[in-house]
């Protein structure tokens, strides 16, 4: 908090302008309601006032009053370097050759992308920091590529159209409706605004070959830079022509293949072979051009760059068009290749992807509530004929596990190993009564949104423990209630247990479990274990 | 021709990388089909012929044979200086201020613009290099704002819809869409890409205030470059942190105020006090920051760069979102105030534009091929009873404009005053049987698409000399059409013609007219006139 105490030395005009009171910002949607030029020219600070949340100033000469938090002020204080800004330079994304991702493609199934959150947030973060996804299972119907696009943002509609068709035509006006080899490149350098993002659908592809290959340009021009300064100072400099043009179309841009921002770092590449028309520059700095040009295209076809993989039909590749080099090998023009692409742009999805985090993060505040309010209403009432609450029980077993020294993901396991009793169709009551109402594959499937398997697995098997003497020991409601559900289990169950990699949790979760009915235990209370909770949410 | 003969001096690279063999170049839409890393690591010239056409050269070490015209050769030289470019940075603008435009703002109906390619040429050129255009009489219409986009490029969807209103809103999410007053600003530089073309559609302005403004935001860059170096220099390499966010968005770009090429030219102004987040930077570069801010803000506040008018319904503004800030007074809000807007890209216009140019460019070959085909085929033709054919009268009639040192216009007036009689329709028999097909004026009819008044309206006077002697000196044919044609004309008519700033070109052509009737003179043939005509062409 020590910012919060030396706002003299924060830069006046910034402090200012920083202001978050409702004559300076607009409360219903955060912009910002005056001009620079309406600040005095003769700022200056007047009485500074700590307060119980920060500080508060009043100006000079104007008099006017602001109020920051320590909290704003810490987040922001101008020395702890720059914020996480936009992520589209280099020090925003992963870097990556092809054998970084030996361990598997970035993707996900179409309808689990579609229904959960945390998945969908992957794969727009994959799209982010390492420039591209893949989508599984997509449905193969022609359009289905703009709905693609429309989870995360905007068509960006060009002269191709809303969408384009990528198969042999019998008058091509691109090479890429021909069958042949494609090497990577980027997709229309000729405009400007280039598309930031580009969707490949694959409807089939049967055809012998057609192989798709991506290569991380930000990785190449990385590369240059370390390998030869100059060739990257060149074409970080030089505009290049990009040309294009057929019957009805005219396009041009002039820009470097290799985009840097004010501080020098990587910020877009275009690199396409077939679009550059003829510079014009004097001959020295073409030469100097053409050299780096060359370097810089070797580096881009070296083989442990490129990641190479096949498109099957359903597959949907999402990839950053301003970052990604992509390629195809040559294939059979008789033979059935199509694809259905589509342009869009990174600033939305990026967009989504914030809300999406802003969502889940409110959502799992929202789901810890309810979790604080089931130990506080309904686990008040009585655990099924034990000595202790339902709520008690669930905090003892978790105070045993936190003192046994388990990792955070068991203490949770532990404190929510019931919590399928709670507002399940079945009461306790009819569980005693004989009717199984699955309490622990309940509970696990409820949290199975918010937690891994490192919390729900051992929930899921507590019941179930192997343990020679454990039936032995069990209280005599449990004793009763694991006949209920399906009594001690048979050597193939127990078998089939062992293998379980959370088996010994689970085992270890039943323990507690039978450890934390004693009336005279002591417990810390719910907001004791929250933070740890939190922490243990999956967020998107 | 210089350089055709001397390739030697010419980067070897960059020649062959521009060989335009169909091994090179795809024919069929230009796209260069090697990579640069295909070529020969240690190219050199080996044989090289002049030929018809400009220069043969066969390389070594891989005997690839290239052919460059002298006509390319010339048109690309390295030393001849930079393209035009893609005319996005500075030097493809006309930089302005409020004074410059007194002269009216660059504006056109609706109608025109859609049934007139010149018109329509001119609209997207004023985009282009003033950074706007007015459209007036638009239909006012919901959604026609979408209508005006496609007519040269492609909708930018954004989270604010294909299309916004700009109204008073009861619960706004940007200060647009209330009655408060806007400083000058672009829109959008949360965005990035941000859209570069913005359109606004006054559906009603019944509110008081309302009024709109136009700053040019790079007269304002190069002024304070001028002015105060430093400052343009911060404001060029500091990234500035945009941010917008409301209940469904979040959108983020970390853009200098002022993006310059890699030759340090303005290319695009970035300005929205209303969307500036809090930077994170050392504390003396954030002073740097906020001083050049504030120079630059007072800048683009100086009242001699604002354009100052009014949108009235049916009024359409276009402009470049990426170069003009807008502003608008404030306005009561319980007025009626509606405009529509929609972004697209200004790539996509100066495609459109380049297109119409390609179109006119040959449809003026064709419009010169088929008068030129007039003067050999019906031209051939007898002329009214005179001793001389229809081509021969017109050219004789050019060449007297010619020895008399007239203008081209008035030369290719004297050389076109009858094109009327052409494929009319009403034959020169029929016209001498007393039927009139006004054939001046049907000949300037024709005219009017391709030239000005200062061609077309002395043909259409011609008929209409008004010196005393003048019916007298008519051969005896002429005398009779002109009796047919309407006879002297009135002295009402004459005054009329007289106030006319032409009346001095018809007369002229009149007499040159009169004289192109003799058998015994020569003329040179169409030929001869036919690139002084091409100069002539209302072009797009």
């Amino acid at each position: 908090m020590r910012m919060s105490l030396s706002v003299e030395e924060l830069p006046l005009a910034w402090l200012r302008d920083n202001c978050p009171c409702p004559r300076c910002r607009d409360p219903r949607n955060g912009q910002k309601l005056f001009q620079i030029t309406e600040l005095p020219v003769d700022l200056a600070l007047g009485a500074v006032r700590r307060t119980a949340d920060g500080v508060e100033v009043d100006w000079a000469p104007d008099g006017h009053r602001s109020a920051y938090s320590a909290r704003w002020l810490t987040a922001n204080r101008p020395d702890a370097g720059e914020g996480s800004g936009d992520r589209r330079d280099e020090t925003g994304k992963t870097l990556w050759a092809a054998a970084d991702l030996d361990g598997g493609l970035p993707e996900a199934d179409w309808a689990e992308y579609l229904g959960d959150p945390v998945t969908k947030a992957r794969v727009l973060e994959s799209v982010l920091g390492l420039g591209f996804a893949l989508l599984r299972e997509v449905p193969c119907r022609e359009g289905q590529v703009l709905e693609v696009a429309e989870t995360f943002g905007y068509v960006r509609e060009t002269n191709y159209g809303r969408l384009f068709d990528v198969r042999v035509e019998p008058d091509p006006n691109n090479l890429a409706f021909t069958g042949a080899r494609i090497t990577p490149h980027t997709d229309n350098p000729y405009r400007d605004p280039v598309p930031t993002l580009q969707l490949l659908h694959c409807l089939s592809n049967a055809a012998v070959g057609g192989d798709s290959g991506l290569v991380d340009g930000f990785k190449a021009a990385a590369l240059l830079r370390a390998e030869d300064p100059e060739a990257f100072a060149v074409l970080t400099r030089t505009s290049v022509p990009f040309r294009f043009s057929d019957a009805r179309t005219v396009l041009a841009a002039d820009r470097p293949l290799i985009d840097v921002d004010g501080r020098g770092r990587i910020r877009e590449v275009r690199f396409n072979n077939r679009s550059i028309s003829t510079l014009r520059l004097p001959a020295d700095e073409l030469d100097a051009f053409y050299r780096a040009y060359r370097t810089f295209a070797e580096i881009t076809l070296r083989p442990e760059l490129q990641l190479d993989f096949r498109l099957s039909p359903g597959d949907c590749l999402i990839f950053d068009n301003v970052r990604l080099l992509h390629a195809r090998t040559a294939f059979e023009e008789s033979g059935a290749r199509h694809l259905q692409g589509a342009y869009a742009d990174i600033d939305a999805l990026a967009g989504a992807l914030a809300v999406l985090r802003r969502q889940r993060a409110l959502a799992g505040e929202e789901f810890l509530d309810g979790v604080a309010e089931l130990f506080e209403d309904e686990g008040a009432g009585a655990y099924l004929g034990e000595a202790v609450t339902m709520a008690q029980h669930m905090l003892q077993a978790a105070a045993r596990a936190e003192e046994a020294g388990a990792p955070g993901a068991l203490v949770a396991a532990a404190l929510l190993h019931d919590i399928g009793h709670f507002q399940g169709p079945v009461s306790g009551e009819e569980l005693m009564a004989g009717t199984d109402n699955r309490h622990s594959h309940t509970g696990a499937d409820r949290l199975v949104d918010w937690f891994g398997p490192e919390v729900t697995e051992p929930i899921r098997l507590h019941l179930c423990a192997v343990e020679p003497e454990y039936f032995g020991r069990l209280s005599e409601a449990s004793a009763y209630t694991l006949k209920v559900q399906g009594g001690p289990m048979s050597l193939a169950e127990v078998a089939g247990y062992e293998a379980n990699p959370y088996a010994a949790d689970g085992v270890a979760v039943r323990r507690w479990d039978d450890e934390g009915k004693d009336p005279e235990a002591s417990a810390p209370d719910f907001a004791h274990f929250r933070p740890s909770l939190a922490a243990l949410l999956r967020t998107a």
